[in-house]
């Protein structure tokens, strides 16, 4: 029962994903700004619905952050209506040449830019995933296949009536957007075995979320484990611009995938720049865990000892481990070892330290003089982004719509023949 | 054991590609030549071995194409070198700079193209893949894992020799190219089963091998399951160039992937093309198996009846099934059932059905008159290629150094940080 309904979604998205490879421009920017009016007009039975899951999840005992993210109001409504036409604003990548030649026997070939197909998303409590990703995937030609948590299932099915609403009167074809409309834990598993129906399921939610659909999914995922981010702060370095850096890349927003989890200093540095440092971080209610070298240079102030466990470990929060290197070597060895190859930073004033640093990290996003909240579709000027890669394959760093098309080779004859 | 002799192999690959990542393109060109000469000096050795593995091909039965595939003399050897100096003169793709911008806050971010990182090959008989991954892997700046077939193991270990003795002179990172060097079957799940350490795996040989890597892997596959490629014979259409395409597509080396499979033609032509066609396949060799229509046309040839069955099998041989058609769409509805998203052309004199089929057709290469015998990285200017990919993701169509390569952002600042 469960399973033919998730083929018949297959199916159906499928099915969609033909027409809508090929809908014009204009037809999908009508669909999203009508998607998006329709948000705005729908905000009360949305937030009445948000309310339901609000209740359920306070007596299930689930508070602080977590609650937050589910928590819809008015505002924040309206900033997913804002999501999706700032969707409208960016280049439709469909079609676009990526590059065109002629062989010697005139043959012209051209690599053109194509949906993928169908996407399926599996996410946890944040509904406001369910808008995102449907302007996304609807701008790059993709039917998509949704599946929230049930946490926010009311939330998520409120918001999904009023983009389906929508995308159905502005003509996408049936299909095209699609949610998993109950909230049977087996419905995932058999999204995730749909060969040949699905051709990209992205989860977006916590490590133990992505963890089990990699573990048991058949068609290919791209996904973002973790970001376990450096910073180094090299000798010689400007220890203002170090500080300003270190600061923001662990304050400004502890608790997203971007935000700085160790901080590497250089011992030649570190008794000049880490007291000021720790200063700063503890005034910000930063936890700090060192190394014997950190402690040491900073035993007047209330450092834990770090174990093994903290190198490896993305806190989220506002606590940060703090080791004491030898050398650029040392520091690169480190971030090789521990980190999740997402965004890691070094601060220095050598430009050959930074060089050696950028070529020899294997991150998505490797900076020099720079934090790495920087890590971010929207700060890279790629538009809204469905999520960070850490995976190497299609899709690395900040994923926006160009990383949702594939190409196909288009190749134009006059009738030749191979010899 | 044999769990920690994978282990150590993927371990030793990876500490090998941080630094061979960064080996100036002079060296790998250096390395690829001397692998090339040592081939041939070592032509004697090369050939002994693959007397064993031939005699020992023979006592199990093995004939034919298959035997002939296994089957080196000093001219295969010579190619194989050729091979190698071919990719020597082809750009690395290492370092190039896919796109650079600067952000409103001054930032400086750049797309770099860099090595996956370690790629195993798992492929079966054919004793020149291991020189041929060999040379596209080391010059995309990646260490390779070849995992051979035993029937040709005597032969591969014996090219590996002089490969690995060439690059170690060289002066290429230990560890940059290996070789699995027992055939214990357990050893290919060891290395599918490697995440984190082998970063890609690509299969090579039939369709029962790839679907048992892709069945068994825990790390990114890139594959080529099948290439059912078809050719529609459009009204109207040049009937000329249709059956030279035709022919050729079928005929010119039927054993391959991007040979036609399916011919569909529309019926508005069918009276007057296929009898001739038919004739001319048939004086090839070619054993026709038509659908009820087809048969009705050619009932004076011998054209078996075709079944279900037919119109979803990859022959890989001088047999061909032939469909009548009423309409392009009904072809592409064929195609989108049947087809393996591989290679499929249309013959057409109408620029409007040309530009249908290219862009409701979802294979990797879509053709407009010309044969899909062209799908080749050579044939497409690629130089060399390590496979074709039917995947939607990272590589499709045929592969080349730059499908071998991944991109990471490189960002430069000098004290941004994110408000």
């Amino acid at each position: 029962m469960l399973e033919r309904y998730v083929q018949k979604l297959t199916r159906d998205a499928k099915k969609a994903s033909v027409s809508l490879g090929q809908v014009p421009t204009a037809t999908k920017n009508r669909a999203l700004s009508a998607m998006a009016k329709e948000l705005e007009r729908g905000s009360g039975g949305i937030l009445a619905a948000n309310k339901r899951d609000l209740a359920a999840a306070r007596r299930a005992g689930v508070k602080g952050a977590l609650l937050d993210r589910l928590m819809l109001n008015p505002k924040r409504v309206v900033e997913m209506a804002e999501g999706l036409r700032e969707v409208v604003k960016l280049r439709d990548p469909v079609g676009a040449v990526i590059r065109q030649w002629s062989r010697p026997n005139g043959l012209k070939i051209a690599k053109v830019r194509v949906p993928i197909g169908v996407i399926a998303i599996v996410y946890e409590a944040r509904p406001n995933v369910t808008a995102d990703c449907v302007g996304l995937c609807v701008k790059s030609g993709n039917s998509v296949i949704l599946r929230g948590g049930s946490e926010a299932i009311h939330s998520t099915r409120a918001i999904f009536r009023c983009l389906d609403r929508a995308g159905r009167t502005a003509g996408l074809p049936a299909g095209s957007i699609q949610l998993v409309w109950n909230t049977d834990r087996r419905s995932v598993d058999l999204l995730l075995a749909q060969v040949g129906g699905v051709d990209l399921v992205i989860p977006r939610g916590g490590e133990g979320l992505i963890r089990s659909v990699v573990e048991k999914a058949k068609v290919p995922v791209i996904k973002q484990y973790k970001g376990i981010c450096h910073t180094y702060v090299d000798s010689p370095a400007d220890p203002k611009m170090a500080e300003e850096i270190c600061f923001n890349a662990k304050v400004q927003r502890p608790g997203v995938c971007n935000a700085m989890e160790t901080l590497l200093v250089h011992r030649a540095i570190a008794p000049r720049f880490l007291p000021s440092m720790a200063r700063r971080y503890l005034k910000a209610g930063v936890q700090l865990r060192g190394d014997p070298a950190t402690r040491r240079i900073l035993r007047d102030l209330p450092v834990k000892s770090a174990t093994e466990k903290d190198w490896a470990t993305e806190y989220l929060d506002l606590i940060l481990s703090v080791k004491v290197v030898g050398s650029l070597k040392e520091a690169m060895e480190h971030i090789q070892r521990y980190g999740s190859g997402h965004s890691d930073a070094i601060v220095t004033k050598s430009k050959e330290h930074g060089g050696r640093f950028l070529r020899g990290i294997d991150s998505a996003c490797v900076y020099v003089n720079a934090s790495t909240r920087f890590t971010d579709g929207g700060q890279f000027g790629m538009g809204s982004e469905i999520g960070v890669s850490t995976d190497k394959l299609h899709a690395r760093g900040p994923m926006g719509l160009e990383e949702l098309t594939t190409y196909k080779y288009v190749v134009v004859g006059r009738g030749q023949v191979r010899k």
